[in-house]
């Protein structure tokens, strides 16, 4: 007999954990109950699913329970999580409640995989940004203890989920078209525009997307790492990228450069796309679909700093797919 | 009786060399000749202008001749930049190829004017994404020496003059209408995607965009200063934006943070922008079409670093405004 999981969130994560739980031999699922607000079918790889409204009861006799989570506002996960664990759920939640809470792991399985050693039920995935900068830059970590970082995002709108992609096209059709621009969740204009600031502000300098990054950071790596972000949406549907100048603790010679950049390139889950005079460099359109994050344009600045620019999927390997690798670790 | 002014270039820049020239009240214009490498007729603010085939007698008798350039290739700069200076006209030239001889003075009239004295008739005006950030940072350097810029650029495809324009057009018709996808002077789909590559690649590690924000910075400057650049293709129509984490010589205490945002607020062509909690920050759509650059975000990071956001219409303070604005400094 098989696994029994529920999903929680019938958009664009949800979905998207429900495609992979199918595709990928870990599990032997018995069932897969997708539960969000409001009933209705979902037609995921040729199956029809019958969208059951979210209730306490639902997550009877699951092993798992994954909530897809909304970012930056509070979801389902709030009113459900701890009823699931008491319902005998493992939860994994993507959302952002309960990441910085000190008795949820928060987990990358190629990254920290060991803190979820004692964990009482639920565990947490944590913000996109923050994992598709880490899986480039833990594997340098422990090799050379990170000091500082300055990172600046490029993030896509379907981090916003489904809204965003939404509006994107419409303001798109609306401009070819010559007709009214909608604009609905983000402050500004996304078509044609880049907009420095995700999610919401809470002091004025620092928006809450970059201070996920700060925090999810150094619970990740357990240091008190300074990491200054600065988060901007641009107008692409799906893959975020990032520029990250990176300080290390220890000199940089030649020796350890190469030693860095071998490391990387065996490391699980990372891709290196280094060769820009034959146009090899991460882009979000390249890593779109791909399981692995794409990390380029390597260089080292003084004795101390790298620089290098990643990119990732955001729903994947961001969202549903390290969802799902919590659970295969577990099992 | 008025000046009579030669334009090189039919283009992008070209066109808002002429619209300036047009409206700014500094010059009693006689008459403004277009020249390009093939003859037509353009209509600009409703006159129509006969553009000439470039040869040099063409610019016999004309006090100015501006040159739009083209970015990344040799133009008709190369061609006819001296020749027109031996016929007596002072050159402005917006193309690259002689910014970095020692010989030619290379402004920003708002940073470094005196560097004009003495020229010997030919002034080159700086790449777009060295202008607006120097406009940035310049006010700053004067009361706190720079001491090292980390920069990442999120470049609008008129950057690249018309073609850039027309291709990202192309891309997003033929993506909303299913059609082929036409690509032609990016190395990558730009619709829907971000290209960590603007210009060519000398060394596999520095882009020929990044070179010149770091040597540009040096010359205009007058300090061998660090900048490390990393620039990258955005798909937006017009306006450049950067977000730029700088090191100052000497400590940011509090008393001086408040002198260096005061004087940025002072500073003529420039525009603080800076309440992100009411949706107020610099924006490419924002900036486009003004002839300030807009500074926000403006973050202190340690007691020597702060870090900032900076939009520019890169067409016009970042080109033609520029390279006008050289011409009023001597008139």
């Amino acid at each position: 007999m098989g696994t029994r999981i529920v999903v929680v969130g019938a958009g664009m994560v949800g979905t998207e954990m429900v495609e992979i739980l199918r595709k990928r031999p870990r599990f032997a699922i018995e069932e897969i109950t997708i539960l969000a607000r409001t009933e209705r079918r979902m037609v995921i790889d040729d199956e029809i699913y019958a969208v059951e409204v979210a209730r306490p009861e639902g997550f009877d006799g699951a092993k798992f329970a994954f909530f897809a989570g909304t970012e930056g506002e509070a979801g389902a996960s709030k009113e459900f999580a701890k009823e699931a664990v008491r319902r005998g759920c493992i939860v994994i939640d993507n959302g952002s409640d309960f990441r910085m809470d000190p008795d949820v792991p928060l987990i990358i399985p190629e990254v920290n995989p060991k803190a979820l050693k004692g964990h009482c039920g639920l565990i947490a995935s944590p913000n996109c940004s923050t994992i598709i900068m880490l899986m480039a830059l833990a594997p340098l970590h422990r090799i050379n203890p990170i000091a500082k970082v300055y990172v600046t995002t490029l993030q896509a709108v379907s981090g916003s989920g489904t809204d965003g992609i939404r509006e994107l096209e419409a303001q798109q059709r609306a401009i070819l078209q010559g007709s009214l621009f909608e604009r609905e969740i983000y402050p500004h204009p996304i078509f044609g525009n880049v907009i420095p600031a995700i999610g919401s502000f809470v002091d004025n300098e620092h928006s809450s997307e970059e201070l996920k990054m700060l925090y999810e950071t150094q619970k990740i790596l357990g240091r008190k790492i300074p990491v200054y972000a600065t988060c901007v949406r641009v107008p692409i549907m799906n893959g975020h990228s990032m520029n990250i100048v990176v300080e290390f603790q220890n000199k940089i010679h030649d020796h350890i450069f190469k030693k860095m950049c071998d490391t990387l390139v065996r490391s699980p889950g990372v891709i290196v796309y280094d060769e820009p005079d034959k146009g090899l460099y991460p882009l979000p359109l390249l890593a779109t679909g791909k399981d692995e994050v794409f990390v380029g344009r390597i260089r080292q600045r003084d004795l101390y700093t790298l620089e290098m620019f990643v990119s990732g999927d955001n729903i994947l390997k961001g969202a549903a797919l390290n969802a799902v690798q919590i659970a295969e670790l577990l099992f």
